[in-house]
């Protein structure tokens, strides 16, 4: 997923280079993930994968961005929230409404309470839970402590950091709780003791805001297309909302996965723009191939790199993802 | 410079709470920058801010990116060549030629030996220093080395990591060396053991990848504009170079600072837009005022926050830069 740092030149150059010489042949983390054995790989669920799709860009190309939903036992009382949510296709017609840069983007209603508001909150879906503050932790997790720990790594914020589950995790005491991270998505909230209901999301469009974290409600992470929100247009008012409708990015509509594949011939009756359901996996972040890519992902010796860097932190250890092709 | 992230509800609900309980009071990371003495605040001196003035956006808003260049002794063989550059004009009429997500935005003439190159290069100006590797790092600084250390961060790229003259620097052993952060500015270069002249530049726009480290020389910081560089459409050629010239973004001129103050009344000779030189400051980071701002940065116990992180990473730990009013 690194893309080496060159000039246009230095692809050109390479391989006539090595032609010449005694090729170095080092081994890359994307090697280790092209050489992962077929059952190394764990498909995401579709009832894990929300699927938004925003209004077409300035020239007409789709903009769709899909988010994979945390695994229990974390955050689940938010994410229930948000399967009910989107069931309920709340989020169509609403909008991305704030982007901060080096922060979030965020989405939603963004009407809630505000005392500028031009038109009424729209109303939420019976049977949201409230959840409480003590859900931003859980407890030890008896069965994956060594998976946590195994790699090594070491953190600003935590005793220990490591991947559960296939995705990032911090640990103190008999405390865990998923990180913030680029792209990692979160539930917006007011003041404590409000924890938010999952209606109003953001997407960390920055370097990872770790203090964050045990703050907010992490739920999941953007798999694709969370180019689509980092680069829209930062706004001007207040903690970064736009200061006009125009500004705002129409969400088309929100579906979990699992409904787009249920109603697969009705595609043009939910509005989707008849993409296909996406199917996802990630690399088994318990696997020895996880092991071996976070070693070399850690100690980068291929010809780009003169001194390897011998450590990685975690939001840099990036859980190899990729599509699977459907019919 | 952290924004909280909250709902629109947030700001309006937070003070009539207070207005009723009594005031918690606590003291935010703006707080403790707000209450610094001026004698604090270091001017950046005019020839270390190199202003580049990308072409009008689309809607005619002018596009100005003002890139703090790294003081002595780091890297300052490319600063050099830079200064260079800079004095020649050479960036005038060049572009930004490509964009990742969540890696960077390069600019320059991006032509060098490209075998698909449509035009030829554009020749160098004289007098450019070829870098040594060995100068990727500096070596002990006896006089900093107690500045470094003193706020206890940890981190998992080397054995230590601070502020030094107003920027991040990591140290192992007798070697230092400048880190990439979000909006760091670093040297595009081939593979080793070229290291780039300056021609070519980057600016981080995710997470920071501190795997290039004593890879790449990091040569400043974007300081005001960075939104400019991040919210650029993504290039969908290899390595993110854009596809078409259409995608490419103009650069209209780059200057030192010095500069156009030399010629501060002959701006439109220059192409300036009119615009005024800039002046900045930064918090000392030797200061008591630094020393209580990165305690509450790592430690945040304003309303928002529930659980305070404990610790933070050297690329959270934002110094403190303000722009000071010019006639």
């Amino acid at each position: 997923m690194i893309k080496p740092l060159i000039s246009l030149a230095a692809l050109a150059c390479a391989f006539p280079l090595q032609a010449q010489e005694a090729p170095k042949a080092p081994v890359t983390p994307n090697d280790v993930v092209a050489a992962a054995p077929a059952n190394d790989w764990v498909r995401i669920p579709a009832e894990d994968l929300l699927v938004m799709d925003l209004a077409p860009d300035m020239n007409g190309k789709p903009r769709r961005v899909v988010i994979q939903l945390m695994p229990a036992p974390f955050s689940q009382g938010w994410v229930e929230n948000i399967k009910t949510l989107a069931r309920a296709h709340w989020w169509d017609g609403l909008s991305i409404y704030r982007s901060v840069d080096n922060w979030v983007v965020q989405w939603g209603d963004g009407e809630e309470e505000d005392a500028d508001r031009t038109r009424p909150a729209k109303p939420l879906p019976e049977g949201l839970n409230v959840v409480p503050e003590s859900e931003y932790v859980v407890s030890f997790l008896a069965d994956e402590a060594d998976q946590a720990g195994h790699l090594g790594l070491i953190d600003s914020y935590a005793e220990a950091v490591g991947l559960v589950r296939g995705l990032p995790v911090a640990q103190s005491g008999d405390a865990w709780w998923p990180t913030h991270c680029y792209a990692s998505v979160g539930v917006a909230r007011n003041l404590s003791p409000d924890t938010g209901t999952g209606a109003e999301l953001y997407a960390v469009i920055g370097h990872a805001p770790r203090q964050l974290d045990r703050n907010i409600a992490v739920v999941g992470r953007v798999i694709e297309g969370i180019q689509h929100l980092s680069v829209l247009p930062r706004g001007t008012g207040a903690y970064g909302v736009y200061e006009t409708e125009a500004e705002h990015t129409p969400i088309a509509q929100v579906r979990l996965a699992s409904e787009l594949q249920a109603t697969a011939s009705g595609s043009e009756a939910t509005g989707t723009q008849g993409l296909p359901q996406p199917v996802f996996e990630y690399l088994d972040t318990s696997s020895e191939s996880f092991a071996r890519y976070a070693e070399v992902s850690a100690n980068r010796n291929d010809d780009f790199y003169k001194a390897p860097a011998g450590g990685i932190d975690i939001c840099n250890l990036k859980v190899p993802i990729r599509r699977v092709p459907t019919e």
